[in-house]
């Protein structure tokens, strides 16, 4: 018998509705938890595990996961590039196992599961490591499979998700990957100890931040009517705000059954703007910064063919951009470092109070279990 | 003033209702005029143009396009890497362009675009040869931006595109892109003289099959009218199937205005499959063969829930799995390698009767150009 050494307070919904409410208001906390195991707060710089391989000398990264984990891969994949110009080949498990994929030596190959025990996911690990490549996992459950057989093991202090429809795992996953990328950068001489301190302070700004975009909660949940009636959403977003978009659309999904479709913002005219008339919202995930003008272009195009827009940028992207849309949700203005863990959070509430308008059964959606463990 | 030495015959629609229609069925006519000028026949041998560089020393393939042009990549992301072992970056051009990619020595850069004037792909190829990688360029227009920008010039034959929704520029964009792969596998010693001979017959049955799957309109065109009332669709594949379903699911958005998205097989348990119930239908891409079963299998988990399905397949795909579908659609018997092109068909045949069911405009869709040339 295995104790699970939980309190009965980490498993039962205490003030809220649905488990998935508890879990998205907890992203704060568990995130906070989850940086400090990664995290030296006084010499503002990243630790990470003992492992038995030079991290200096990983030439490639190949990131495999399913689901929510495969955008939090997505995420990742644009910060290693950015930050230590590692290139990374990304994948979802399922393709990833039949695809006799180009496995170098010298390889590091990096595996995202809530539970660990992913079957594709869990197929692709071993496959990998049959192939040569050193295996990292970034897993929420630390006695699983996936951690058994890591040679590094990064784990989430997400505590343990109820709901079927991942949350509180997806903003952990990030905050350890966000870590990762920064000492991936500062051991391959990308990233002086300046800067690593300067990245230190802005994850470590992310509790609080995920606490002011959650001050939002009324607002989406006053606007989740307008989304409510629509049979189909799309999502877009630019860069790592792309990953963001997806999940957006897959949590809508998820617990509302409506038909969200995340998109690369640029790739909207090469055929998706054909669906756009007055019934189909479309949520633009756009920080202001350096990308926001080339959304907002896509954004009017969308308008211009009778499209209601719902924009979700801080308070210089609504100032410059919000006026005509059919509503905005504002988010804290953070570093671009943090961006996709605090915005992560209105797609989340978003599509909550959507499937709460509905009346779905929002913590086990039909036909979704919580953790695939069969192929 | 440029002349465009087109024929009249070319540019009118003759016994086809529509353009895209007469430009499905020039598919095998085009394919084979594509072929023709990058296999040697007698010889049994690949034969690319001449290049200032050497296609064996090319150690990675960054491949970079927008729409139907990118799915052509993600399949021949999957034959370099099957038949040549070479390692290929994917990316869509609005997001290469702005992610700042890590562009290795050596490296070769790979664009693909019908009018080879893509505003996001040009400006991706300047990007990549600004960082020191060799071009190649797939167009349909040889006095193109791109074509003249390249170093490897690879034109495909396919004639003028009139119809918005490209439909054979695609196969034979899939016509180029096997020949180089079956050649670089050659150079790559991956591939002995007897198997390149065996690639290129395969390569050589392409029209005929294609023309036997164009056998089956009148079939499909009976049940379009299965899927015309639909408001949302899902399509499915995996491998070489996946970017099949995906552009099967664009040509269908494109056109008929139905929420079409295609998915990997396998990630339907992730999250999608809550979609599923009996106003969805499931098209499904499945040749017989080592996938099959997986595929089947997330098949029985949609009808489980009350899906319909429709299942594109070969005789013995039919045969095993076609009990108690809404539809089936048989494609002939093909070899893996050439089964990409041909089950363009179907999917492009589906959306185009079901646009004629629905009366859309089926040459001139709402919201879309043809070639898209701001960013």
């Amino acid at each position: 018998i295995t104790s699970s050494g939980l309190t009965a307070a980490a498993v039962e919904k205490g003030r809220f509705r649905h488990f998935m409410q508890k879990e998205i208001f907890e992203q704060p906390t568990v995130v906070a938890q989850t940086l400090g195991s990664y995290l030296r707060r006084v010499e503002q710089q990243v630790a990470l595990p003992q492992m038995d391989f030079a991290l200096a000398d990983v030439r490639r990264i190949t990131i495999v996961a399913c689901g929510t984990s495969f955008y939090a891969g997505m995420v990742a994949k644009y910060w290693f590039e950015q930050f230590a110009r590692v290139p990374v080949d990304l994948d979802v498990a399922s393709e990833f196992r039949y695809r006799n994929p180009v496995l170098e030596p010298g390889g590091l190959a990096l595996f995202i599961s809530q539970s660990g025990e992913t079957a594709d996911t869990l197929a692709a690990l071993r496959h990998s490591k049959a192939h040569g490549q050193k295996i990292a996992v970034v897993v929420n459950v630390p006695t699983s499979s996936m951690a058994r057989e890591a040679d590094l093991l990064l784990s989430t202090h997400a505590g343990p998700e109820i709901g079927v429809a991942s949350t509180k795992a997806f903003t952990c996953q990030l905050a350890v990957l966000a870590a990762v990328a920064a000492h991936l950068a500062v051991v391959k001489g990308k990233m002086t100890r300046e800067e690593e301190q300067d990245a230190v302070r802005h994850l470590l700004e992310a509790p609080a931040a995920l606490n002011a975009a959650l001050a939002h909660d009324a607002d989406i949940a006053a606007m989740a009517p307008l989304i409510a009636p629509a049979r189909d959403v799309l999502y877009l977003g630019r860069g790592p705000d792309y990953p963001l978009a997806l999940e957006g659309a897959l949590k809508l999904k998820e617990i509302s059954y409506i038909h969200a479709e995340g998109y690369a913002s640029g790739e909207m005219k090469h055929g998706p703007i054909a669906l756009i008339d007055e019934a189909v919202p479309v949520i633009v995930l756009a920080p202001s910064g350096p990308l926001f003008e080339k959304t907002v272009s896509n954004m009017q195009e969308v308008r211009a063919r009778g499209g209601k827009v719902v924009l979700i940028s801080d308070a210089a992207g609504i100032a410059e951009a919000g006026e005509g849309c059919l509503a905005t949700i504002e988010m804290p203005t953070v570093h671009p470092l943090i961006a996709p863990l605090v915005y992560a959070v209105p797609v989340q509430l978003l599509a909550y109070h959507v499937a709460v308008a509905k009346g779905t059964d929002v913590d086990q959606p039909r036909n979704l279990a919580k953790s695939v463990t069969v192929e």
